[in-house]
């Protein structure tokens, strides 16, 4: 078994020394691990965009450990886990605060769990407020070093893990989607928490929210919107997505992350919306 | 042919996991390959700022791939490639917007150049809009495991690639320069598209454009301008800089990039700009 | 020996080439050293901030060279130097302006110093405005290939190096703390030049300030501060910082980085300051 990939996630930001401190202490307990930095730009504190983060990039991560460090709630009674996933294909280390929850449930829950109580395998440390450099990453490199993540400390029931909140999105009698807007990515594009397949067929989406009220054609790239039109498509992760032409979506529209929205069908131009369906598609819903 | 290095660069950001998803395709393909992070803080879309920087950097890179992915006309008609240069020795993959142009030029053009139509090379990807993670980063991979670039797809004419636009300072019969404002770098140092050479000998340079009037003496380095004054010196890419002391110029002379400047001798003070001229020295206009 | 790591901090930025060129430039000379990014996300010129990050990085770096540079002197008269700790356990590479100083003041002081001007392991470099690039990138990379620092120039005193300039915390005769704010980090928690020692069973500390007086708790953990309240406690570095809730202590008291504070025992609340000593403190004032 080898996990010779930490893939690391955290709200640590890059100005200051904190994501090099917690790698120094990774690669003094696994010299050879190899560490991919999935981001370290999730928002401060912000433990639901980290865990749509890790659910966006699930798919295409390494088999190995993910260090996950979004973490409010350090020094608090939240425990500090481990988690299973595919019978020993992968762990997850952090704090037990729905951070892995969207990911996890992507692929299928995960297969055991345990409460990280076993401080041998911790930095002694300063203070009780940096678990991520004496806590996480430490037991991450060990994990990656072959030491099995029951020595790590108490097994627990994953049923009993923290769940993570993700807002789903509803269809009313009259076919109108009450939706919400997961992400606004560094190109402004508007990512709703909304399964293509839920508007396939429809030749364009009316929009309408707070002041808002817009049609959106339904476009397979950005490249077919139009100047001055929104388009609808489904984005790199397989959910539902509204673009404009290299331009923001959200600023055109002022739309923020977690502003609720509703969808209903529209006779107006444009084609169908085509739904890729399949093993490789994301849904963080489900 | 060892191609043991993949050179990135991309408007991605850090604040997502764009990079590290690319990253994590790239390294399930070629476990072994390193990967150098040129940069990912390119404005979104810029292709002319990522096609500077490439260029500035071209004379550092490790011989290997460069990943370039500065892609607004994704899933549009634009042209996924990859460019051969030095016989062999690197390639370049990404849009052929003109990103790789300003790069290319600096070593006598590329040698060869394939269409990316062989899409046995590529992700399934979900959508058409991340041509980054599904395309060009499988693709880099696969040349940097060995895979020739022949098999990447159809050959096409390097003199059929989009050229770069890149600014050309023009000298008038008075002598005086029209030049433009290349880039502004992080301290605030103003580039121009001029070569020294172009000002050798000149004491100090009058330098005019909208609202402005100032005289910049000739200096070797940022250490020799006077607090107050504006020194004119050869950057660390070979082009002629404009700088302030420990400040911004950019702020000082209220420039920004893409501005029109106009540079003319003058005999206020300073000592002739020295010029170094050799191999080393990089100049995208050329 | 093998300094088979270098920790790399700088000034430079994400936003262009600067920090990817660098790395090139060492892997060009020894390939299979380890780069651990310290951060390039200190302010421009900001010595001080640069040589504090490092104090705190210092005990969990990586044997090996560190690369330092924030280097607003570059080209003047100020020394470009290598730096020995721990006879020959860690070299530092950068320019002597005080920027090691408070991390070699942490391990008792450099045991040898060398001024780099043997240019025979410098590139040739394009002007004189890029040494990061030009001598201390190749030098770290010489150092980490085994060329011993000796062959790098001539050696120096290491008591004539530049000395860091960090304020010490003063207690007068009533037993007031003249304290000044060192760090403000990402989160907004305020770290000040205080050894929690100093503190030790004050149940909590008055804070006064320009515009300010608070009183502050003394809490083990930032999960341990009732909203509303300020909270002191030994932060991942050993030194006393103020935070609240889950929110910018920073911003609550409206204090700056450099501001002085007076602090004094106060009887309101909490319980005694608690504190860690032992071999892994960090306190860069010492």
């Amino acid at each position: 078994m080898a996990l010779d990939t930490i893939s690391f996630i955290s709200d640590f930001g890059l100005s200051d020394e904190s994501v090099g401190v917690t790698k120094s202490v990774i690669w003094a307990i696994n010299p050879r691990v190899r560490i991919v930095d999935i981001t370290h730009g999730i928002d401060a504190h912000d433990v639901r965009a980290a865990g749509l983060a890790l659910a966006r990039s699930a798919q295409h991560l390494l088999p190995g450990v993910v260090l996950g460090v979004v973490d409010p709630g350090v020094g608090s009674t939240r425990k500090a886990v481990c988690l299973e996933v595919g019978d020993g294909q992968s762990f997850l280390v952090g704090p037990d605060n729905g951070l892995f929850a969207p990911a996890i449930a992507m692929v299928g829950g995960a297969t055991a769990a345990w409460i990280l109580d076993n401080d041998e395998f911790h930095l002694p440390g300063i203070g009780s407020t940096f678990d991520g450099r004496d806590v996480f990453a430490p037991v991450a490199a060990h994990l990656s070093n072959g030491v099995p993540a029951s020595a790590m400390g108490t097994p627990i029931d994953p049923a009993l893990l923290m769940p993570g909140i993700l807002p789903v999105a509803q269809t009313d009698d009259a076919g109108a989607i009450a939706a919400e807007v997961l992400w606004i990515d560094r190109f402004g594009n508007v990512q709703l928490n909304v399964d293509p397949s839920a508007v396939a067929g429809w030749p364009a989406v009316r929009i309408e929210g707070d002041q808002l009220s817009r049609a959106a054609l339904a476009v397979d790239t950005y490249a077919d919107i139009t100047t001055g039109s929104i388009g609808a498509l489904v984005d790199a992760t397989g959910l539902l997505s509204l673009a404009v032409d290299r331009g923001s979506a959200a600023e055109e529209m002022g739309v923020h992350e977690g502003d609720q929205l509703t969808l209903t069908a529209t006779e107006v131009g444009g084609r169908p919306i085509a739904v890729t369906l399949g093993p490789t598609q994301v849904n963080p819903q489900r």
